[in-house]
């Protein structure tokens, strides 16, 4: 299984360290023996058909700031395009930055990918809010699978919680806290007695949002994972546009303590009913949802099964690089049944 | 899809409304068309291998209080174990009550279901703790599938998300509130501040405990529920006899009191680490298991992907019915995949 992967973050990396890691687990256990092609980043690509020396590039990342310094494989000129137009491989996986504006670079490295024939799996929510329905179309045109379990929760496997597990029954509606920095925000607000402006350095200090904290506060972030489950879970054919969005800024210490008076408090929820709408909502201490610090909590509710909540930390470098594994997984045991055939 | 229903309470009940209920999408969805063939109950059989005439039987058992009272197909003289040997089917849901003494009568009907071919699906608990190993291992040596989803947080896919959605992943250790029961009391008795007996009189009043409630408080129930999960999440072949338990009869409001002045409380919790064990321990109210009144929760602590908890209502009748509807989609499946090599 020949693998290229482009952004080489975080995730990216956290990804190749999984593979070092665990190599004869997943030959053993999933017969997966994936071999990286090739890894695109700001600086240019590392290439190599045999399969790049991961130990080394993970060394060269580190040292040097790109895979392109590899003295033997690196080519500081290749773009990800080219990468991915030339270079031969069953899987991409795309894993640059967010982009809530155009979904680029991600969107022409999705699309390029399906039109040369790989699998695509994404860690990247941009491409996926604003043309999951496009994409997914796309991909059953060029016969090949896309997968993003990363994109929602980090390791935490909310979408396949709600698209396998959840098989059989009807998926109502879904709620939930998608965001862990919102969520960090407003515990530390009514935990620790603070204000909004106060909370939100916090989380800038700790690293937890970012400089910009427009994508998370604002609502954002939380409505691109929206578009995603309600695509997914739900079979909706919404994108970023079609969801209702409000963030927590103006959010007050006084509001919160209202709120306390009653045991309730304050989340950022972002829900999939009738419609799509990401807003503040008071919700009780005693729901399931109602999750402290960075958590992400999701309700999905079930016309046989009842309501079911699932919790984890929504974030995170290995957490996510899992859930790109699982994704590699399904998409072997797909192509394993689609053979058999 | 031909299915013998052995054991005709709620759950049998719900399940039977949920094929009358959902019978045209079952057909289309799913390409499942269960015909049910034989029904058993306490007073004998109902038996017709063209199909049993489903709401009928439903109004017959209402009424009447057997299905063997129905006029065409009733056998008041047949026992379910001559039904599950003389009668074809595809399909044995064994839903008798759980018997955790010696898991009779439902250890046999599974044990003669295997032997002569039919995949199970059981929703009780007594032989899967008395004997799972053996009983996967007899699956095997027969060629059949055995599932029992329903047995394990009612409708919620406690299995399911430990085994399927964790795939690549290695679970660490499982810890949970496994018994809606135990934790109705213990919320009462923090909640109203009342001692054990009275909470456990209106939990009784209310219908959540039985006359005998031992099989709850005294912490069976949930020990059942870990052999289930050491089984089929994490490949222990453990039984009852490998869990070390103790129930909640000596907590007192006293014990809750002071739990609560550090915002922690008691619970009842069954943890899977290096043993098996089920004992009360204070957690935080922080905590995403700290559950109120009768939910279920569990959470898997897994190498890469972190800590993931669910929460669900884990009983009730259509709840587990749908577990059983889960069920035969991944036998029908499994059997599509097998069939197309």
């Amino acid at each position: 299984m020949r693998i290229i992967l482009v952004g080489f973050g975080v995730v990216g990396q956290s990804f190749l360290k999984l593979l070092v890691f665990r190599h004869n687990e997943f030959a053993s256990k999933y017969g997966l023996r994936p071999r990286i092609v090739a890894i695109v980043d700001r600086g240019g690509a590392a290439v190599n058909g045999r399969g790049l020396d991961v130990d080394r590039i993970l060394k060269i990342k580190k040292e040097m700031g790109s895979v392109s310094k590899d003295p033997n494989d690196g080519s500081p000129y290749l773009s990800a395009n080219e990468v991915i137009e030339k270079i031969e491989a069953e899987i991409l996986i795309e894993a640059t930055p967010t982009n809530i504006k155009d979904g680029e670079p991600g969107l022409t490295h999705i699309k390029k990918g399906m039109k040369t024939g790989k699998h695509i799996i994404t860690t990247n929510k941009g491409p996926l809010a604003l043309a999951l329905p496009a994409l997914t179309d796309l991909a059953d045109h060029n016969g090949v699978h896309l997968r993003f379990s990363g994109t929602v929760g980090g390791g935490t496997p909310i979408l396949d919680l709600g698209r396998k597990c959840l098989i059989g029954d009807r998926i109502l509606s879904i709620k939930g806290i998608l965001n862990g920095t919102t969520n960090y925000i407003l515990t530390e607000m009514s935990e620790k007695g603070i204000e909004f402006e106060s909370a939100l350095r916090m989380a800038q200090e700790l690293g937890y949002a970012e400089k910009d904290p427009s994508l998370d506060i604002d609502g954002f972030d939380t409505a691109c994972k929206l578009v995603i489950m309600a695509n997914w879970i739900m079979g909706k054919k919404v994108t970023l546009k079609d969801v209702k969005i409000a963030g927590i800024r103006h959010i007050t210490l006084r509001d919160l303590m209202n709120y306390a008076k009653k045991d309730n408090t304050i989340k950022l929820i972002g829900s999939i009913d009738e419609g799509l709408e990401v807003k503040p909502r008071g919700i009780s201490k005693r729901d399931p949802l109602c999750v402290p610090g960075g958590l992400n909590a999701v309700t999905f509710v079930s016309e046989f099964a009842g309501e079911e909540t699932i919790i984890g930390r929504g974030a995170g470098g290995m957490e996510t690089a899992s859930a790109i594994f699982r994704d590699l997984i399904d998409i072997k045991t797909n192509l394993s049944a689609k053979f058999r055939i």
